[in-house]
């Protein structure tokens, strides 16, 4: 191959597929435009640097423009693509610089503008741009700099993965946080009741003033003050942050004529590849395959991103074809020292896919229990009523419990049982956990339920 | 059933078995034979008492004779089945006390005797009581007397799990400890050299003296010091403990004449049924299937102990057939901050099973590179040439690495091949790991050797 590829936006799926393209097709000409001021960054740990854990934003960035110029990747920074030309196979860039725009051809095209923090119009006052919310590094800068200037009252709207992390670093700076969530329990979308109210019960431990069922319908701002208010509460604070949930960024595809899915996001077949010959899509502003259900789905998580890049990358080059093999949602986090992870679907996410879920949960500790600091874990499995066939599952505990989910995801890309997981031969000692692991108790119970 | 299951050894896979027995055959009679002072109680817990981690050796028994007989399962300490006589269906069982014998007959009969340590007769001395080891309540107690008995220097002669556990303790009590392992490194019989040598990194980083290549002769006793000698060393200590693992308890059986397998402990099918009618036996001192070769082997560890107890008792009790699915010999143990663990087959292991193995060796970190605390992370995986098939897996690293293993072992359960491994979707969040997990990396350079 000795065409050119460009590359629309640089991070996780961009790059992952400029990197995987560069190995496998040595003359493959790569050009990436990012308009923001860094690329290959980890969005992940920007909540982490604004808590003061990472010291610079500069350790979130995986690798500089200079690296991957050294590599033969052209890296354009602060270059905006306004306009792709599927006819003309060109792309129109504007650099932040002057505002002139360059014209740049292609033989393939990678889409990977990743999403954009939602601010629903339904929620008045949700424009100002005082409100603060986390993307890019340059939206990290400019938030810890806010909790920098100086402590007082956080007001968090939105109980997922964001609002928990931002949550926990505001507390760890000392400020006092209010969060509030629409939803019954935080992580509403992605966990069941019984492990999100643990969830909740651990963000209230750490601190954090929650507010459930709370939907926000405005925000109003009196200089440094805010008032974050819905039809029967109203809370006041020096901060207001918001995280409800992102959006992919399909503006510059969707003007394009690339199609998009059901799910708003750009439609690709498990290749990456879209509908148009040569323009292919990943990470957040693609779709994609959902292992167990097949259908298409749109989440926006750091390791698709890496994934789908790479996939990409691979079948640009010709090293394919590769299939992108599927996604379960699997996904972690903490606050403070409660971990939070969920792979699969949830008996809401089942029933709507057409299943008749049963669950096993179980509540242990995350060592043996006669350790010194054994600390209390939920495991809970979603199985198939009718083949015992595991769906998902949800764990919330202290340290150790999270990454258990991995055992739980690996079950279920295999397509196993709960009755099948019960007896796989898992690692015990006591520092560990029990002798018969709490993800075994889980699935002997979900397999007396099911079947 | 009214039929009596009399159990011979009261620890985890009697114990198991007798419970399972109880829930699915209300009407059977149960009897269990324990020669020690408890049933019932974690033997992988003992190092921790030790090391006064664990307060009481009570906090180490799971479920007392008292809790056994609310739940109609009449338990018998301190009586020792002396002989098992086949043909009129009967054991004399001695107790303590008088040492006056009775006879009890049985229908079913669980053979659970388990194991005990190895004291081989090539090591001069071996057979000197003064030397310690640990299986019992009792030893832990005897061993946890020694070392509240004052400090000095300890000689821990194997570097196995016990071994690795029990220098810990003991440097955790302030003794100054060597040890002394015949093999190339540490967990030789389970490790392949690569994190074999990560983790005698780890032993000695915890400030164990570690010896290896050395190949125990003799152990010499003046009084209270003692003096452990091979051929070109010997070193001085205050107290020996050995830890060259443990064989199976087996003599009744044999006695009896209840087959033995190649392995040396008793043989049975995967119903935990040895080729007597209405003879069990499971844990320790029964042999099990190798999940991945289909051979007959001899693991003795809790988890299999618990598992093969649990189905021998579903089958007792006629719940059954059940079959027990197999082992792949997961195993973990720590040793201060590092964590050790393994599943399925080493290369050795491999070859000597028929395969050609390669291997897929990763360094990381615990968590995100840029994590404070990210400590480091080695992760191993075996497969087969040929097929690609994954049939091992070794970690060493930090907090969090160990767990790891269990992904490893689900992944080697199911017959994935180290390419299907890589794409698995894993969690992740920047104090859990990297966006690529070091075990779908692990496994991406498996592929790259494999196939």
């Amino acid at each position: 191959v000795s065409d050119r590829l460009v590359v629309v936006g640089g991070d996780a799926a961009g790059m992952s597929a400029a990197s995987q393209a560069r190995r496998l097709a040595p003359d493959l000409e790569i050009v990436a435009f990012e308009r923001g001021n860094h690329v290959s960054y980890s969005a992940c740990g920007e909540p982490y640097f604004v808590a003061g854990i990472v010291p610079t934003l500069e350790r979130l960035v995986a690798r500089r423009p200079a690296e991957f110029a050294r590599r033969g990747i052209d890296v354009r920074l602060r270059s905006e693509v306004k306009e792709i030309d599927l006819d003309r196979r060109t792309v129109k860039v504007r650099d932040a610089a002057g505002g002139a725009s360059a014209e740049w051809g292609f033989d393939h095209l990678m889409y990977a503008t990743g999403s954009a923090p939602l601010r629903p119009t339904s929620i008045e006052g949700i424009d100002d741009p005082a409100i603060l919310g986390l993307r890019t590094l340059d939206d990290a800068a400019a938030l810890k700099q806010r909790v920098d200037g100086g402590r007082g009252r956080a007001v968090v709207v939105g109980g997922g993965y964001i609002g928990i992390e931002v949550a926990e670093a505001l507390v760890a700076r000392h400020w006092e946080v209010t969060m509030v969530t629409s939803g019954p329990h935080v992580l509403e979308k992605t966990l069941d009741p019984e492990i999100g109210d643990a969830a909740c019960q651990a963000v209230r431990a750490y601190g954090v003033n929650l507010m459930t069922g709370a939907l926000v319908e405005r925000v109003e701002r009196d200089g440094d003050r805010f008032r974050v208010a819905g039809a029967d509460f109203a809370v006041e604070g020096d901060l207001v942050f918001i995280g409800l949930g992102t959006t992919p960024e399909v503006e510059l595809a969707a003007a394009a004529g690339i199609p998009l899915g059901g799910t708003g996001a750009v439609a690709v077949d498990n290749y990456q590849r879209t509908s148009i010959e040569g323009v292919w899509a990943g990470g957040d502003c693609a779709e994609v395959s959902h292992r167990l259900t097949g259908r298409q789905v749109n989440i926006m998580l750091g390791t698709v991103a890496n994934k789908t890049g790479r996939i990409a990358g691979t079948n640009i080059a010709g090293g394919g074809p590769t299939p992108f093999p599927g996604v379960l949602g699997t996904a972690i986090t903490k606050i403070g020292e409660a971990e939070i992870a969920r792979t699969g679907l949830t008996t809401i996410e089942a029933r709507a896919a057409g299943y008749q879920p049963v669950t096993g949960l179980v509540m242990g500790t995350t060592t043996a229990g006669y350790w010194p600091g054994a600390a209390p874990m939920k495991v809970m499995l979603v199985a198939d009523r009718a083949s015992g066939r595991l769906l998902g599952g949800q764990i919330v505990g202290g340290a150790g419990a999270g990454k258990r989910i991995d055992v739980i995801a690996a079950a279920i890309w295999n397509g196993m049982t709960a009755s099948e997981l019960a007896w796989v031969d898992l690692a015990y000692a006591p520092p560990f956990g029990g002798v018969w692991d709490l993800v075994l108790i889980a699935a002997r119970r979900a397999a007396d339920d099911a079947g």
